[in-house]
Protein backbone atom coordinates (compact mmCIF):
# COMPACT_ATOMS: atom_id res chain seq x y z
CA UNK A 1 0.00 0.00 0.00
CA UNK A 2 1.15 3.22 -0.88
CA UNK A 3 1.14 6.32 1.96
CA UNK A 4 1.88 9.95 1.13
CA UNK A 5 2.54 12.04 4.22
CA UNK A 6 2.18 15.19 4.11
CA UNK A 7 1.03 18.12 6.01
CA UNK A 8 -2.37 18.32 7.07
CA UNK A 9 -4.65 21.29 8.41
CA UNK A 10 -7.33 22.40 10.41
CA UNK A 11 -10.64 20.13 9.30
CA UNK A 12 -7.93 18.01 7.13
CA UNK A 13 -7.11 20.38 4.54
CA UNK A 14 -4.22 19.72 1.70
CA UNK A 15 -2.12 23.22 1.93
CA UNK A 16 1.52 21.72 0.85
CA UNK A 17 2.46 23.07 -2.71
CA UNK A 18 5.10 20.03 -2.63
CA UNK A 19 2.66 17.45 -1.62
CA UNK A 20 0.09 18.20 -4.18
CA UNK A 21 3.09 17.79 -6.92
CA UNK A 22 3.26 14.10 -5.57
CA UNK A 23 -0.35 13.59 -5.01
CA UNK A 24 -0.72 14.81 -8.82
CA UNK A 25 2.05 12.40 -9.77
CA UNK A 26 0.12 9.48 -7.55
CA UNK A 27 -3.07 10.48 -9.82
CA UNK A 28 -1.42 10.45 -13.30
CA UNK A 29 0.10 7.33 -13.00
CA UNK A 30 -3.20 5.98 -11.73
CA UNK A 31 -2.24 4.51 -8.18
CA UNK A 32 -4.34 4.25 -5.08
CA UNK A 33 -2.86 5.43 -2.31
CA UNK A 34 -3.61 6.37 1.70
CA UNK A 35 -2.99 9.98 2.47
CA UNK A 36 -1.61 10.68 5.86
CA UNK A 37 -2.03 13.84 7.76
CA UNK A 38 1.24 15.14 9.76
CA UNK A 39 1.10 18.67 11.95
CA UNK A 40 3.06 21.13 10.74
CA UNK A 41 4.69 21.12 14.15
CA UNK A 42 4.50 17.23 14.28
CA UNK A 43 7.95 15.98 14.03
CA UNK A 44 7.59 12.91 16.17
CA UNK A 45 5.20 11.68 13.17
CA UNK A 46 7.54 11.28 11.00
CA UNK A 47 10.71 10.54 12.99
CA UNK A 48 10.59 6.91 10.58
CA UNK A 49 11.73 8.89 7.30
CA UNK A 50 14.82 10.08 9.40
CA UNK A 51 14.58 13.33 7.89
CA UNK A 52 11.84 16.34 9.56
CA UNK A 53 10.20 17.19 6.14
CA UNK A 54 7.08 15.80 4.06
CA UNK A 55 6.20 14.59 1.68
CA UNK A 56 7.20 11.37 2.22
CA UNK A 57 6.00 8.37 0.05
CA UNK A 58 5.98 4.79 1.67
CA UNK A 59 5.49 1.78 0.16
CA UNK A 60 6.07 -1.14 2.62
CA UNK A 61 9.35 -0.75 3.72
CA UNK A 62 10.51 1.87 1.48
CA UNK A 63 10.77 5.25 2.43
CA UNK A 64 11.04 7.92 -0.07
CA UNK A 65 11.54 11.71 0.76
CA UNK A 66 10.97 14.90 -1.10
CA UNK A 67 8.72 15.45 -3.86
CA UNK A 68 10.87 15.05 -6.52
CA UNK A 69 12.39 11.71 -5.49
CA UNK A 70 8.33 10.70 -5.15
CA UNK A 71 8.48 11.68 -8.73
CA UNK A 72 11.35 9.54 -9.85
CA UNK A 73 10.82 6.90 -7.79
CA UNK A 74 7.08 6.56 -9.53
CA UNK A 75 8.77 6.81 -12.62
CA UNK A 76 10.99 3.76 -11.84
CA UNK A 77 8.46 1.62 -10.33
CA UNK A 78 5.91 1.92 -12.47
CA UNK A 79 7.34 2.13 -16.11
CA UNK A 80 4.42 0.77 -17.83
CA UNK A 81 2.10 3.66 -16.51
CA UNK A 82 1.64 7.04 -18.37
CA UNK A 83 5.24 8.64 -17.75
CA UNK A 84 5.72 11.74 -15.33
CA UNK A 85 8.31 13.08 -17.78
CA UNK A 86 8.35 11.83 -21.24
CA UNK A 87 11.41 10.03 -21.58
CA UNK A 88 15.12 11.03 -20.72
CA UNK A 89 15.31 14.59 -21.94
CA UNK A 90 11.51 15.78 -20.40
CA UNK A 91 13.03 13.83 -17.06
CA UNK A 92 16.16 16.55 -17.22
CA UNK A 93 14.41 19.33 -18.65
CA UNK A 94 11.49 18.95 -16.25
CA UNK A 95 14.08 18.81 -13.58
CA UNK A 96 15.60 22.28 -14.61
CA UNK A 97 12.07 23.49 -14.41
CA UNK A 98 11.65 21.94 -10.83
CA UNK A 99 14.18 23.82 -9.85
CA UNK A 100 13.12 27.15 -11.50
CA UNK A 101 9.78 26.90 -10.19
CA UNK A 102 11.47 26.60 -6.56
CA UNK A 103 13.77 29.20 -7.14
CA UNK A 104 11.45 31.70 -8.85
CA UNK A 105 7.71 30.72 -8.18
CA UNK A 106 7.59 29.37 -4.39
CA UNK A 107 9.43 32.14 -2.98
CA UNK A 108 7.64 35.08 -5.19
CA UNK A 109 4.31 33.50 -3.68
CA UNK A 110 4.57 31.87 -0.72
CA UNK A 111 6.06 34.00 2.04
CA UNK A 112 3.30 37.07 1.08
CA UNK A 113 0.17 34.47 1.72
CA UNK A 114 1.68 32.93 4.57
CA UNK A 115 -0.33 34.96 6.86
CA UNK A 116 -3.74 33.12 5.72
CA UNK A 117 -2.48 29.65 5.90
CA UNK A 118 -2.23 30.30 10.04
CA UNK A 119 -6.22 30.26 9.85
CA UNK A 120 -5.92 26.87 8.35
CA UNK A 121 -3.81 25.48 10.36
CA UNK A 122 -4.35 24.23 14.02
CA UNK A 123 -3.05 26.93 16.81
CA UNK A 124 0.56 25.39 18.10
CA UNK A 125 1.40 24.99 14.38
CA UNK A 126 0.38 29.02 13.90
CA UNK A 127 2.99 29.92 16.48
CA UNK A 128 5.54 27.68 14.90
CA UNK A 129 5.09 28.87 11.25
CA UNK A 130 5.25 32.40 12.60
CA UNK A 131 8.53 31.91 13.94
CA UNK A 132 9.97 30.04 11.04
CA UNK A 133 9.01 32.87 8.20
CA UNK A 134 9.09 35.71 10.08
CA UNK A 135 13.11 34.19 11.39
CA UNK A 136 13.61 33.76 7.56
CA UNK A 137 12.67 36.85 5.69
CA UNK A 138 13.42 39.07 9.25
CA UNK A 139 9.38 40.73 8.96
CA UNK A 140 6.51 39.81 10.36
CA UNK A 141 3.56 37.98 8.21
CA UNK A 142 1.32 41.03 8.28
CA UNK A 143 4.16 43.04 6.67
CA UNK A 144 4.71 40.54 3.94
CA UNK A 145 0.88 40.49 3.07
CA UNK A 146 1.37 44.28 3.17
CA UNK A 147 3.70 43.73 0.34
CA UNK A 148 1.52 40.69 -1.84
CA UNK A 149 0.61 43.39 -4.68
CA UNK A 150 3.76 44.74 -5.93
CA UNK A 151 4.62 40.64 -5.26
CA UNK A 152 1.97 39.38 -7.24
CA UNK A 153 2.51 41.74 -10.64
CA UNK A 154 6.25 40.30 -10.33
CA UNK A 155 5.08 36.95 -10.09
CA UNK A 156 2.38 37.71 -13.19
CA UNK A 157 5.99 38.61 -14.96
CA UNK A 158 7.92 35.81 -14.10
CA UNK A 159 5.53 33.46 -15.25
CA UNK A 160 5.91 35.11 -19.26
CA UNK A 161 7.66 32.01 -20.00
CA UNK A 162 5.30 29.77 -18.78
CA UNK A 163 2.64 32.10 -21.14
CA UNK A 164 4.80 31.04 -23.72
CA UNK A 165 4.37 27.22 -23.42
CA UNK A 166 0.49 27.72 -22.85
CA UNK A 167 0.42 29.57 -26.12
CA UNK A 168 2.28 26.46 -27.90
CA UNK A 169 -0.21 23.59 -26.22
CA UNK A 170 -2.73 22.90 -23.32
CA UNK A 171 -0.29 21.62 -20.74
CA UNK A 172 3.16 22.48 -19.91
CA UNK A 173 4.23 19.49 -20.88
CA UNK A 174 2.25 19.46 -24.50
CA UNK A 175 -1.06 18.03 -25.68
CA UNK A 176 -1.09 16.07 -22.55
CA UNK A 177 0.07 17.19 -18.80
CA UNK A 178 2.75 15.16 -17.29
CA UNK A 179 4.61 16.41 -13.65
CA UNK A 180 6.07 19.50 -14.48
CA UNK A 181 2.24 20.98 -14.68
CA UNK A 182 2.22 19.19 -11.62
CA UNK A 183 5.53 21.46 -10.21
CA UNK A 184 3.96 24.30 -10.94
CA UNK A 185 0.07 23.65 -10.15
CA UNK A 186 1.20 22.99 -6.44
CA UNK A 187 1.82 26.23 -5.69
CA UNK A 188 -1.01 27.98 -7.39
CA UNK A 189 -3.31 25.18 -5.21
CA UNK A 190 -1.62 26.58 -2.30
CA UNK A 191 -2.73 29.85 -2.97
CA UNK A 192 -6.26 28.58 -3.94
CA UNK A 193 -6.36 26.31 -0.82
CA UNK A 194 -5.28 28.90 1.91
CA UNK A 195 -5.90 32.28 0.75
CA UNK A 196 -8.76 34.35 -0.83
CA UNK A 197 -6.17 36.70 -2.89
CA UNK A 198 -6.90 36.38 -6.63
CA UNK A 199 -3.41 35.48 -7.63
CA UNK A 200 -3.99 35.23 -11.74
CA UNK A 201 -6.70 37.45 -13.90
CA UNK A 202 -8.88 34.74 -14.87
CA UNK A 203 -8.23 35.72 -18.62
CA UNK A 204 -4.65 34.68 -18.68
CA UNK A 205 -3.29 31.80 -20.09
CA UNK A 206 -1.92 30.43 -16.59
CA UNK A 207 -5.28 30.81 -14.52
CA UNK A 208 -7.04 28.87 -17.88
CA UNK A 209 -4.27 25.97 -17.46
CA UNK A 210 -5.42 25.80 -13.79
CA UNK A 211 -8.96 25.47 -14.36
CA UNK A 212 -7.79 22.55 -16.92
CA UNK A 213 -5.43 21.30 -14.40
CA UNK A 214 -8.08 21.09 -11.25
CA UNK A 215 -10.28 19.40 -13.83
CA UNK A 216 -7.98 16.17 -14.21
CA UNK A 217 -8.21 13.22 -12.26
CA UNK A 218 -12.06 13.68 -11.88
CA UNK A 219 -11.62 16.96 -10.30
CA UNK A 220 -9.51 15.77 -7.47
CA UNK A 221 -7.56 18.95 -7.58
CA UNK A 222 -11.47 21.20 -7.40
CA UNK A 223 -12.67 18.48 -4.42
CA UNK A 224 -9.82 20.07 -2.11
CA UNK A 225 -11.70 23.26 -1.88
CA UNK A 226 -10.92 26.81 -2.16
CA UNK A 227 -10.45 29.32 1.02
CA UNK A 228 -13.13 31.30 -0.59
CA UNK A 229 -15.79 28.20 -0.73
CA UNK A 230 -14.71 27.38 2.75
CA UNK A 231 -15.47 30.70 4.24
CA UNK A 232 -18.84 31.38 1.99
CA UNK A 233 -20.06 27.86 3.88
CA UNK A 234 -18.67 29.11 7.45
CA UNK A 235 -20.90 32.22 6.79
CA UNK A 236 -24.10 30.40 5.52
CA UNK B 1 20.47 21.19 -50.79
CA UNK B 2 19.95 23.03 -47.26
CA UNK B 3 21.82 26.57 -46.92
CA UNK B 4 22.30 28.00 -43.42
CA UNK B 5 22.81 32.20 -43.69
CA UNK B 6 24.82 32.68 -40.82
CA UNK B 7 26.95 35.81 -39.49
CA UNK B 8 30.52 35.20 -40.59
CA UNK B 9 33.85 37.46 -39.47
CA UNK B 10 36.47 38.09 -40.44
CA UNK B 11 38.33 35.47 -42.08
CA UNK B 12 35.05 33.66 -42.35
CA UNK B 13 35.31 33.03 -38.65
CA UNK B 14 31.68 32.22 -37.63
CA UNK B 15 31.12 33.08 -33.81
CA UNK B 16 27.03 33.57 -34.06
CA UNK B 17 25.10 32.65 -30.86
CA UNK B 18 22.31 31.79 -32.56
CA UNK B 19 23.65 30.27 -35.62
CA UNK B 20 25.75 27.91 -33.47
CA UNK B 21 22.79 26.45 -32.35
CA UNK B 22 21.30 25.69 -35.42
CA UNK B 23 25.08 24.46 -37.04
CA UNK B 24 24.36 22.04 -33.75
CA UNK B 25 21.47 20.62 -34.60
CA UNK B 26 22.35 20.03 -38.56
CA UNK B 27 25.13 17.62 -37.25
CA UNK B 28 22.83 16.59 -34.86
CA UNK B 29 20.48 15.09 -37.89
CA UNK B 30 23.32 14.35 -39.39
CA UNK B 31 22.76 16.45 -42.57
CA UNK B 32 25.21 18.04 -44.78
CA UNK B 33 24.59 22.31 -45.24
CA UNK B 34 26.15 24.61 -47.03
CA UNK B 35 27.31 27.57 -44.65
CA UNK B 36 26.11 30.99 -46.47
CA UNK B 37 28.32 34.12 -44.56
CA UNK B 38 26.75 37.44 -43.79
CA UNK B 39 28.31 40.28 -42.96
CA UNK B 40 26.84 41.84 -40.02
CA UNK B 41 25.65 44.82 -41.71
CA UNK B 42 24.78 43.53 -44.85
CA UNK B 43 21.22 43.03 -45.09
CA UNK B 44 20.63 42.99 -48.73
CA UNK B 45 22.56 39.44 -48.56
CA UNK B 46 19.60 38.43 -47.06
CA UNK B 47 16.33 40.69 -47.97
CA UNK B 48 15.61 37.05 -49.40
CA UNK B 49 14.03 36.10 -46.43
CA UNK B 50 11.37 39.01 -45.85
CA UNK B 51 13.15 40.02 -42.31
CA UNK B 52 16.52 40.96 -41.52
CA UNK B 53 17.84 38.70 -38.94
CA UNK B 54 20.34 35.14 -39.32
CA UNK B 55 20.51 32.38 -38.68
CA UNK B 56 18.17 31.62 -41.86
CA UNK B 57 18.12 28.15 -43.24
CA UNK B 58 17.06 27.52 -46.71
CA UNK B 59 15.79 24.47 -48.42
CA UNK B 60 15.22 25.02 -52.10
CA UNK B 61 12.04 27.54 -51.77
CA UNK B 62 11.58 27.29 -48.33
CA UNK B 63 13.23 29.78 -45.73
CA UNK B 64 13.31 29.47 -41.80
CA UNK B 65 14.20 31.72 -39.83
CA UNK B 66 15.06 32.60 -36.34
CA UNK B 67 17.10 29.30 -34.73
CA UNK B 68 14.32 28.03 -32.65
CA UNK B 69 12.39 27.56 -35.94
CA UNK B 70 15.02 25.85 -37.83
CA UNK B 71 15.28 23.29 -34.85
CA UNK B 72 11.77 22.82 -34.93
CA UNK B 73 11.79 22.55 -39.05
CA UNK B 74 14.73 20.13 -38.75
CA UNK B 75 12.97 18.12 -36.42
CA UNK B 76 9.64 17.85 -38.30
CA UNK B 77 11.44 16.91 -41.64
CA UNK B 78 13.66 14.62 -40.69
CA UNK B 79 11.56 12.92 -38.07
CA UNK B 80 13.87 9.77 -38.56
CA UNK B 81 16.70 10.79 -37.60
CA UNK B 82 18.05 11.37 -33.79
CA UNK B 83 15.38 13.81 -31.75
CA UNK B 84 16.40 17.00 -31.37
CA UNK B 85 13.69 17.19 -28.12
CA UNK B 86 12.93 13.70 -27.36
CA UNK B 87 9.42 13.85 -27.50
CA UNK B 88 6.28 16.34 -26.60
CA UNK B 89 7.24 17.56 -23.18
CA UNK B 90 11.33 17.58 -24.14
CA UNK B 91 9.98 19.73 -27.13
CA UNK B 92 8.12 22.05 -24.91
CA UNK B 93 10.60 21.97 -21.90
CA UNK B 94 13.36 22.60 -23.92
CA UNK B 95 11.56 25.95 -25.26
CA UNK B 96 11.41 27.01 -21.54
CA UNK B 97 15.07 26.42 -21.58
CA UNK B 98 15.48 28.10 -24.68
CA UNK B 99 13.66 31.23 -23.56
CA UNK B 100 15.45 30.71 -19.50
CA UNK B 101 18.87 31.21 -21.76
CA UNK B 102 18.07 33.64 -24.37
CA UNK B 103 17.01 35.63 -21.00
CA UNK B 104 19.47 35.12 -18.41
CA UNK B 105 22.35 34.14 -20.00
CA UNK B 106 23.03 35.75 -23.30
CA UNK B 107 22.53 39.63 -21.52
CA UNK B 108 24.62 38.17 -18.70
CA UNK B 109 27.46 37.52 -20.92
CA UNK B 110 27.03 38.99 -24.54
CA UNK B 111 27.17 42.75 -23.93
CA UNK B 112 30.55 42.32 -21.88
CA UNK B 113 32.93 41.07 -24.22
CA UNK B 114 31.04 43.03 -27.35
CA UNK B 115 34.17 45.17 -27.79
CA UNK B 116 36.50 41.66 -28.55
CA UNK B 117 34.18 40.98 -31.28
CA UNK B 118 35.06 43.69 -32.92
CA UNK B 119 38.43 42.79 -33.61
CA UNK B 120 36.22 39.41 -35.41
CA UNK B 121 34.42 41.21 -37.96
CA UNK B 122 35.30 43.71 -40.95
CA UNK B 123 35.37 47.43 -40.36
CA UNK B 124 32.57 48.56 -41.40
CA UNK B 125 30.57 45.79 -39.34
CA UNK B 126 32.23 47.59 -36.29
CA UNK B 127 30.50 50.56 -36.53
CA UNK B 128 27.46 49.08 -36.99
CA UNK B 129 27.93 46.78 -33.79
CA UNK B 130 29.21 49.42 -31.80
CA UNK B 131 26.14 51.52 -32.03
CA UNK B 132 23.64 48.96 -32.04
CA UNK B 133 25.00 47.67 -28.74
CA UNK B 134 25.99 50.86 -27.23
CA UNK B 135 22.36 52.35 -27.93
CA UNK B 136 20.97 49.52 -26.28
CA UNK B 137 23.08 49.60 -22.96
CA UNK B 138 23.75 53.51 -22.97
CA UNK B 139 27.15 52.31 -22.23
CA UNK B 140 30.14 52.20 -24.57
CA UNK B 141 31.72 48.98 -25.45
CA UNK B 142 34.74 49.57 -23.27
CA UNK B 143 32.82 50.55 -20.32
CA UNK B 144 30.34 47.19 -20.20
CA UNK B 145 33.88 45.47 -21.27
CA UNK B 146 35.00 46.42 -17.48
CA UNK B 147 32.36 45.36 -15.52
CA UNK B 148 33.06 41.84 -17.45
CA UNK B 149 34.38 40.20 -14.05
CA UNK B 150 31.30 40.99 -12.41
CA UNK B 151 28.91 39.99 -15.05
CA UNK B 152 31.09 36.69 -15.07
CA UNK B 153 30.71 36.16 -11.74
CA UNK B 154 26.98 36.61 -11.88
CA UNK B 155 26.95 33.99 -14.87
CA UNK B 156 28.58 31.37 -12.78
CA UNK B 157 25.53 32.00 -10.09
CA UNK B 158 23.10 31.98 -12.78
CA UNK B 159 24.46 28.91 -13.92
CA UNK B 160 23.88 26.91 -10.97
CA UNK B 161 20.58 24.69 -11.77
CA UNK B 162 22.39 23.91 -15.07
CA UNK B 163 25.33 22.12 -12.86
CA UNK B 164 22.69 20.59 -10.90
CA UNK B 165 21.68 18.99 -14.58
CA UNK B 166 25.30 18.15 -15.13
CA UNK B 167 24.85 16.82 -11.73
CA UNK B 168 22.82 13.91 -12.63
CA UNK B 169 24.13 13.20 -16.53
CA UNK B 170 26.58 14.19 -18.83
CA UNK B 171 24.70 16.20 -21.06
CA UNK B 172 21.63 18.93 -20.58
CA UNK B 173 19.78 16.71 -21.93
CA UNK B 174 20.21 13.43 -20.31
CA UNK B 175 22.74 10.68 -21.34
CA UNK B 176 23.17 11.82 -25.19
CA UNK B 177 23.12 15.69 -26.24
CA UNK B 178 20.38 17.13 -27.79
CA UNK B 179 19.10 20.27 -29.04
CA UNK B 180 18.85 21.93 -25.00
CA UNK B 181 22.55 21.35 -25.11
CA UNK B 182 23.42 23.39 -28.47
CA UNK B 183 21.02 26.40 -27.06
CA UNK B 184 24.20 26.86 -24.42
CA UNK B 185 26.75 26.01 -26.18
CA UNK B 186 26.14 28.71 -28.62
CA UNK B 187 26.47 31.31 -26.03
CA UNK B 188 29.64 29.93 -24.43
CA UNK B 189 30.77 28.66 -28.23
CA UNK B 190 30.79 32.50 -29.27
CA UNK B 191 32.78 33.72 -26.52
CA UNK B 192 35.34 31.14 -26.78
CA UNK B 193 35.48 32.00 -30.72
CA UNK B 194 35.34 36.01 -29.90
CA UNK B 195 37.32 36.83 -26.90
CA UNK B 196 40.37 35.51 -24.37
CA UNK B 197 38.15 36.11 -21.25
CA UNK B 198 38.17 32.78 -19.66
CA UNK B 199 33.93 32.52 -18.92
CA UNK B 200 34.42 29.78 -16.93
CA UNK B 201 36.90 28.12 -14.34
CA UNK B 202 37.91 24.38 -15.50
CA UNK B 203 37.02 22.67 -13.01
CA UNK B 204 33.46 23.97 -13.05
CA UNK B 205 30.62 20.91 -14.63
CA UNK B 206 29.56 23.25 -17.27
CA UNK B 207 33.01 24.01 -18.53
CA UNK B 208 33.63 20.38 -18.65
CA UNK B 209 30.37 19.65 -20.32
CA UNK B 210 31.40 22.53 -22.78
CA UNK B 211 34.67 20.73 -23.95
CA UNK B 212 32.20 17.26 -24.34
CA UNK B 213 30.35 19.55 -26.56
CA UNK B 214 33.26 20.44 -28.58
CA UNK B 215 34.14 17.02 -29.38
CA UNK B 216 30.95 16.04 -30.79
CA UNK B 217 30.97 15.33 -34.55
CA UNK B 218 34.20 14.98 -35.46
CA UNK B 219 35.04 18.11 -33.13
CA UNK B 220 33.30 20.79 -35.03
CA UNK B 221 33.23 22.73 -32.71
CA UNK B 222 36.27 22.88 -32.12
CA UNK B 223 37.79 23.09 -35.58
CA UNK B 224 35.94 26.72 -34.93
CA UNK B 225 39.44 28.11 -33.88
CA UNK B 226 39.44 29.57 -30.38
CA UNK B 227 40.30 33.70 -30.19
CA UNK B 228 43.77 32.65 -27.98
CA UNK B 229 44.44 29.99 -30.86
CA UNK B 230 44.29 32.74 -33.77
CA UNK B 231 46.12 35.47 -31.75
CA UNK B 232 49.07 32.83 -31.11
CA UNK B 233 49.15 31.66 -34.66
CA UNK B 234 49.36 35.57 -35.25
CA UNK B 235 52.13 36.27 -32.99
CA UNK B 236 54.05 33.17 -34.61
Amino acid sequence: MLELWELGGRDGVRFSTFSWRSRMALHHKGLDFVSRAVAVSDKDAIAFSGQDKVPILKSGDQVVCDSWNIAQYLEREFPNRPSLFGGPAGDQLTYFFNLWVDREIVPGLVPFLMRDVLDCVEEQDQSHLRTQIERIFKRSLEELYAEREKALSQLGKKLSPVRKLLSRAPFIAGNEPAYADYILFGTLQWARVVSEVEVLSPDDLVAQWFVRLLNLYGGVGRAERARKERTAEAVQ
